[in-house]
C-alpha cells in the first residue's frame, strides 16, 4: 500500500450526477488524506434508504454531482497527520457521523451527537478545507455524509471511522453501519425492554427488524410488529416478531387496537418509519406508569409531534434516538463482536448481492420493496 | 378512642355547599370506617390549587355539597375491617392517590398510578358501597378525592394511608401529603439531575419550588426559575433558585432565551403550571443528546402538546410524573425522614396559619397568590 500513500489514487465511483437519475460508473481522482483524515479501500457497500432519500432530492438541496453511500466495510490505505489511531491495514466501518471524542456530547455518557461531526447531509466537502477529495478532470465531486462509499477509495474523517475486529467478515458486517445498529440500539440502548415485557415495532424494514432483533435479543415476550404491507410478516418472524397489526384492517385507530391486544398497552414501543401518525400512535401505545417509547423515523420537515398532554402526565415517556445512541468509534466495534459471538444475526438482513458495476440494480430493488439489504461487491 | 370506635362520630367540617361560594362550617355525621377503611382525626391541613380548582368547578362536573381537602395529617381514631397495617393512634398523612399493593402498577417499580386507588376526582363515595361516610341530618355530603381533610374527622382507604414516624411534627409534615412531595419527586425521581448539572423550573408556586428544592438536594450547580411574575424570584431564592428569567421580558421564546444562557440548553426541566405553552417552552429548553423535560401541572383538558419530531430525535426525553412517582405507602415516610434528617427544609414552604374556623381566609391567600401554603390548625 505504501506505493499509492500521499498520491492521488485513480479508480471506479459510482456518479450521481442528477437527483433520480441512474449512477453512472466514471473514473475518478481520490486526493490523499489531510489532517485527521483517513483513505480507505472500501471492499463492501450496502444501500440504505437514506442514500436513495438524498439522491431523489425531493425537498432538500440538490448537490450534485456527488458520490452516494455510507454503510460499507474496508481496509484503511493511508492516513493523515495526526491520525494516531489507525494505520495502514487495518478493518474498519466508515460512518455516516462522528465521534471528536472532545465535544461535550463525546464527553457525555449519554449522547452520541458530536458537535464536530455529527451527520451533516448538506455538507458535501471536507471539513479541513472545506474541499472535496473527489474529481474527474479537476471539477470536484460532493461527498455524502463524510462517507461516499459508492466509489473503491474513499477519504473519511477519523472520527467517523471504526476500527473493527479484524477477523470480522467484512461482507457481513458491513451493514452495521448504519441501519441495523440503528434499531439494533434503539432497543438494546434506548427502550431497554426487561425480560418477558412486551414490545410494539412500528415498521418492518431493515431498521424495525433490527429494533426486533435488538427486542428478541434483551428478552422480550411478545414483539408486536405494525405495517401496512401484509407480505412483512412472514419474513419479520424470523426476526423474532410474534404478532403482526395492520393498521387497514382495522377501523379504530392502531394505539387501540395495540392496547387491547395488551391489557393497556405494550411496555415499550420503537417508531422506525419515519411517519407522524406512527410517531403519534407509538407513543399512545404504550402503557402509562412505566411505557417507554423511542422515535428513530426521521420525519418530514412539516410534521408536528402532537398528543394530548395527560398521555405524558399519566407516566409515559417519550425518547427520540439517533444512530440508536451508540457512538461510532467507542461502541461500534463491540456491535461487531454481538455477530461474532452469535448473540446478533447478520446475514438474514442481507437479501441481495450484487457486483459494483450493476449497482443500479440496488437501488431498484429498494425501490421495489424487495430488499432489506443488498450488498454491493467493489472490485467487481 | 375506644369510646367512638364503630359509632358515628359528630364534628365540625367545612362544607362546600356550592361552585366557588365560601365554605360553612357545619357539624357533621361521620360514619365509621367500613372494610379496608380508617378514620382518621385530623389536626392538620393545608390548601392545595387543587381543592380551588375543584371548588370552582369551572369545566368540570359539580359535584357539591361536598368536603375538600387533601392535604393533612392526623391520627388513627379506628379502623375497619381488614386493615392489619394500621391502629388507632399512628401518626398518618391521607393522601389523594392511592396504593393497593397487589394491581401491575403497585407491582411494578417504576410506577405509582395504582389501578384500584388512583386518584377520581369525579368520585364523591366510598369504593366499599359507593356511599358517603360523611351526612348532615341523613343527607350524604360527598367526599373529595378520597381524603376531605376539611372535617376534624374523615374515612379514607387503607391504601390511602401513609403511617408515618410518630416523632413528626404534624403541623409541618401535613404539607408532604401533596404538593411538595409532586415537585420534590419530580426532581429527585425523575428529572434526577445530575451533581453540577443546570435545571430549570417553570413555575415558582409550591410544586415548583419544592421541585427546585429536589434539584438543590441533588447537587444542580443552576437552578433557573421562570415565572410571569417578578415577585417571586427573592422568595424563589431561598429555594435553591440561581436565576429568573420572565419570559415577558423578551421577545424570542423563552426556549432560545434558557439555550443562550447556557450554551445550548439546561440539562433538566420541570413544568410546575399546566400550562400547554410552558410544557412545550420546558420540552424544548433542554439540551439535544441529553436533556430530559418533565411534566408535573395538569394541562386544561383541550390542551395539545405539540413540537417538531427533530426535538425528540435529537435525543432529548420527554417525561410526565404523577404525585412526584412517589408510591404513597411505600414511599412518602421516607419523605417525612427527609424531613427529620433536616435534608429537606418544610418550614419554609408554610408561610401562613389560620384557625379552622377561618378556612376561607386560606382559599383568599391562595386565590390573592400570597401564600405558599397556608396551615389550617384543626380544633381551633
Amino acid at each position: 500500500m505504501a506505493s499509492t500513500a500521499g498520491h492521488v489514487i485513480r479508480c471506479k465511483a459510482a456518479v450521481a450526477w442528477e437527483a433520480g437519475k441512474p449512477l453512472v460508473m466514471e473514473e475518478v481522482e481520490v486526493a490523499p488524506p489531510q489532517a485527521m483524515e483517513v483513505r480507505i479501500k472500501i471492499l463492501f457497500t450496502s444501500l440504505c434508504h437514506t442514500d436513495v432519500f438524498f439522491w431523489e432530492a425531493k425537498g432538500q438541496n440538490p448537490l450534485f454531482p456527488r458520490i452516494f453511500g455510507h454503510e460499507a466495510s474496508g481496509i484503511v490505505e493511508s492516513v493523515g497527520k495526526g491520525v494516531t489511531e489507525l494505520q495502514p491495514g487495518d478493518h474498519v466501518l466508515p460512518v455516516f457521523t462522528g465521534e471528536c471524542k472532545e465535544c461535550r456530547h463525546c464527553k457525555s455518557e449519554e449522547s452520541n451527537m458530536c458537535d464536530l461531526l455529527r451527520i451533516n447531509t448538506d455538507r458535501g466537502v471536507m471539513l479541513n478545507d472545506n474541499a472535496s477529495r473527489f474529481s474527474i478532470n479537476g471539477k470536484p465531486i460532493y461527498h455524502f455524509v463524510g462517507t461516499s462509499t459508492f466509489s473503491e477509495y474513499t477519504v473519511v474523517h477519523v472520527g467517523c471511522v471504526a476500527k473493527i475486529n479484524p477477523a470480522a467478515p467484512l461482507d457481513k458486517v458491513c451493514v452495521l453501519s448504519c441501519g441495523i445498529s440503528t434499531g439494533l440500539g434503539a432497543a438494546l440502548n434506548v427502550a431497554k425492554p426487561k425480560p418477558g415485557q412486551s414490545v410494539a415495532i412500528f415498521g418492518l424494514g431493515a431498521v424495525g427488524l433490527a429494533a426486533a432483533e435488538g427486542a428478541r435479543m434483551a428478552g422480550a415476550s411478545r414483539i408486536i410488529g405494525v405495517d401496512l404491507n401484509p407480505n412483512k410478516f412472514a419474513e419479520a418472524k424470523k426476526f423474532g416478531v410474534t404478532e403482526f397489526v395492520n393498521p387497514k384492517d382495522h377501523k379504530k385507530p392502531v394505539q387501540e387496537v395495540i392496547a387491547e391486544m395488551t391489557n393497556g398497552g405494550v411496555d415499550r414501543s420503537i417508531e422506525c418509519i419515519g411517519n407522524i401518525n406512527a410517531m403519534i400512535s407509538a407513543f399512545e401505545c404504550v402503557h402509562d406508569g412505566w411505557g417507554v417509547a423511542v422515535l428513530v423515523g426521521v420525519p418530514s420537515k412539516d410534521a408536528a409531534f402532537e398528543t394530548h398532554p395527560m398521555n405524558l402526565l399519566n407516566e409515559r415517556t417519550l425518547k427520540g434516538t439517533f444512530f440508536g445512541n451508540y457512538k461510532p468509534r467507542t461502541d461500534l466495534p463491540s456491535v461487531v463482536e454481538m455477530y461474532m459471538n452469535k448473540e446478533l444475526d447478520v446475514e438474514k438482513f442481507i437479501t441481495h448481492e450484487v457486483p459494483f458495476s450493476e449497482i443500479n440494480k440496488a437501488f431498484d430493488y429498494m425501490l421495489q420493496g424487495a430488499s432489506l439489504r443488498c450488498i454491493i461487491r467493489m472490485g467487481a
